[in-house]
């Protein structure tokens, strides 16, 4: 019998794994720089938050979601996206009546998706998200804006546009709605019958559509930028203005509207056209959401955020200044059962005093053990035989230099201090 | 209609996050110490790898599982341990071939167990876990429980005891269990009918019982260290001289029989009895696992792991050595619409340099916006209304002094640089 990770995962093994824990590393640096604070949430839902803050009109909800009830019949649900988790936490801990009025947070993690496992989609893949609740204002949604592109850039992406549209307030995009559903009425019968289930619930979805796409009525349809309110208008116009003010590039693209219901005003994707990702690459996006918290259950609160699929950040850090893992400090190399006793003391004396320390448990040879010393990249080699053990030293190799010497028990820790630049 | 986080788990919010990030940068430091590895493992895996290498005797795999079918009716459960996903990955990916022989990992996240959330116990609690595989010798079983100690240590607890025991090899754990049966066969009829499955199945299982724990059979049942062959002993035996030779305080507990099928030689478990915990606490252990990787189709491999709680780290954690928090560096207070634009542009310049930076963008007076340089414990307040505007200077004011200056736009990097002894 032979057991393998379900379809859609992977194993992160440990050189790949160095890799993930910098982007984090990166991430959380960001972070701080914005300071933006981390807040974790459970991996699972009740199934109901997700049909109401991700729109039960979506693909996520309708066809890609993990769903089981637990041993009390109540349906939960893996978190396809990290949004939800956060608003109903918000809601849940009063967040809102907190005396910061501006709650900025991120969350990195798995997320969960049951879709065709292709194009390197995974089922559980991992998404970095912001959200910023609590202050409706332009200077968020730049705020935000601004940390989007700053992730990226650190991760050394080269050809990053931001783009950018609005859907303006609720009025907006009730004009909006109507306008579009007057546009698409006449050749309703020729689009695809998702679409046609999207006219009556929520027609925006249509310009997202795979199926449909190049029906000629997708490229005539109106434009959410000429259905505005004066006051969404306003809005826009200040987050173009300071936009230009921080000398950011920017594209306003008329037919950006993410899929997610929730979405209000501000919508934007960075888009990458680096050789590593492809042309034209979207690394992520988000948008402003003011519906999201009351929807459930709490008081109104203007929200605004974006998130990057991590897999996506990876491959983006990819050669990204590729420094070298750092090694262990020391690697400890018995010869002989007696040397193999001492050397377990010599490696907790080192590790106790701060140095990444390893030795040989598998009683090679003086080959063998170098070989490890070099995949570890160790700083020195530690050797000691019998007669080392009898006359309490060893032989301590500096792996860079190849200088070899014999140093006494108990001044191993000053020569590894000395020769590491620590003294 | 409100909704809540699922029963068993828990939001871990701002603050409290910053306490799991230190104890993660803890444990991860221990770990690069002793040169062991992250290794990531998918969420959920095929149920049958649980019901294989955790053991369908278990309450674990029969009572406490998240077992669901993904939309092809394939059963996939949420983890309820480290070790089963690690032992399945090092097969699956043939790290058994790699040319260095042990493989030293360690994982760190979210484990899933079906429990009554009570006494601090959740549905989703986190688990930080060690394994080492491919090397038999008690040398490793050693390095193991050096690590785990050290953990604790790390963590600032008092008064850690390790506890030991062994169950011997396959030959020995045959003897004992022939001897277990007969000792327990007269009694069957008064154990608890959980006991009498595990009489055919598991007999070492009835020595975990919670419901015959008081059961007289159970004071006078045979011990496993009476049951050991000359091999099985000589392993044990140099176990504790390494241990003595180390200098370790360890407790030989001939009750000690951690409930998992796959158990063999050395078992352990590090018991405090720091007030934080309650006396006689467990706060994690482990032991040798030497079937496992073959019971998953790889080549026989000797195994050796423990397992610590994160939440029980996060209790020992509380108040040792409790440093502040960093705060930002600093916090810009704009007063007026002009001021706004212009702090925004201060704040992109200052997080350009790398200074952790925020502003308000609440449109608050000055006291709110003191105040939240307050919470945020920023080194410097940045403050600028129209005046400052128009000169192009702002009042720079070093929170720990209370000294504040007059600074051009110009030289703020400057100050803050100098403010933080960072020249």
């Amino acid at each position: 019998m032979k057991y393998s990770a379900p379809r859609g995962t992977v194993d992160i093994l440990p050189d790949s794994c160095e890799k993930w824990e910098k982007l984090e590393r990166i991430l959380r640096t960001v972070a701080s720089n914005y300071h933006v604070r981390e807040m974790r949430t459970p991996i699972f839902e009740h199934t109901e938050l997700f049909n109401r803050a991700v729109g039960d009109t979506s693909d996520v909800v309708t066809k890609e979601m993990y769903t089981f009830s637990d041993r009390k019949g109540r349906l939960m649900t893996l978190r396809p996206e990290g949004t939800a988790g956060i608003a109903r936490a918000y809601v849940e801990n009063k967040m809102y009546a907190l005396p910061e009025k501006l709650t900025k947070v991120f969350y990195m993690g798995p997320m969960f998706r049951y879709e065709r496992p292709q194009n390197g989609r995974q089922r559980q893949f991992h998404q970095f998200g912001v959200e910023m609740l609590g202050v409706e204002s332009p200077y968020v949604d730049v705020e935000c804006m601004m940390m989007a592109l700053t992730v990226v850039k650190a991760l050394g992406l080269k050809n990053v546009t931001l783009h950018l549209n609005t859907l303006g307030d609720a009025d907006s995009r009730d004009a909006y709605r109507a306008a579009l559903q007057d546009h698409f009425r006449p050749v309703l019968g020729e689009l695809c019958s998702d679409c046609q289930a999207r006219f009556d619930k929520n027609p925006l979805r249509i310009l997202d559509c795979k199926v449909d796409a190049h029906h000629p009525a997708m490229k005539s349809a109106p434009k959410t930028i000429d259905f505005l309110t004066d006051s969404a208008k306003a809005h826009f116009d200040k987050v173009c203005e300071l936009l230009d003010m921080l000398e950011v590039d920017y594209v306003i693209d008329t037919n950006l509207v993410r899929g997610l219901d929730y979405y209000s005003h501000t919508v934007f994707e960075i888009i990458s056209d680096d050789p590593k990702l492809g042309s034209g690459s979207t690394v992520g996006g988000g948008g402003r959401y003011n519906g999201l918290v009351e929807e459930l259950g709490g008081p109104a609160t203007p929200g605004v955020g974006f998130a990057f699929g991590m897999e996506r950040l990876m491959i983006a850090l990819e050669g990204a200044d590729e420094e070298e893992t750092a090694g262990i400090d020391a690697y400890v190399m018995p010869l002989g059962d007696e040397a193999k006793d001492v050397a377990m003391q010599i490696v907790a004396m080192l590790r106790a005093n701060g140095f990444a320390t390893d030795m040989d448990y598998a009683s090679r040879g003086l080959k063998g053990q170098f070989k490890s010393a070099d995949r570890f990249k160790a700083a020195y080699s530690i050797i000691l035989g019998e007669e080392e053990v009898q006359g309490e030293f060893v032989q301590m190799k500096n792996n860079r230099t190849k200088e070899q010497t014999k140093v006494a028990f108990e001044d191993i820790v000053k020569t590894l201090e000395k020769g590491l630049g620590l003294e």
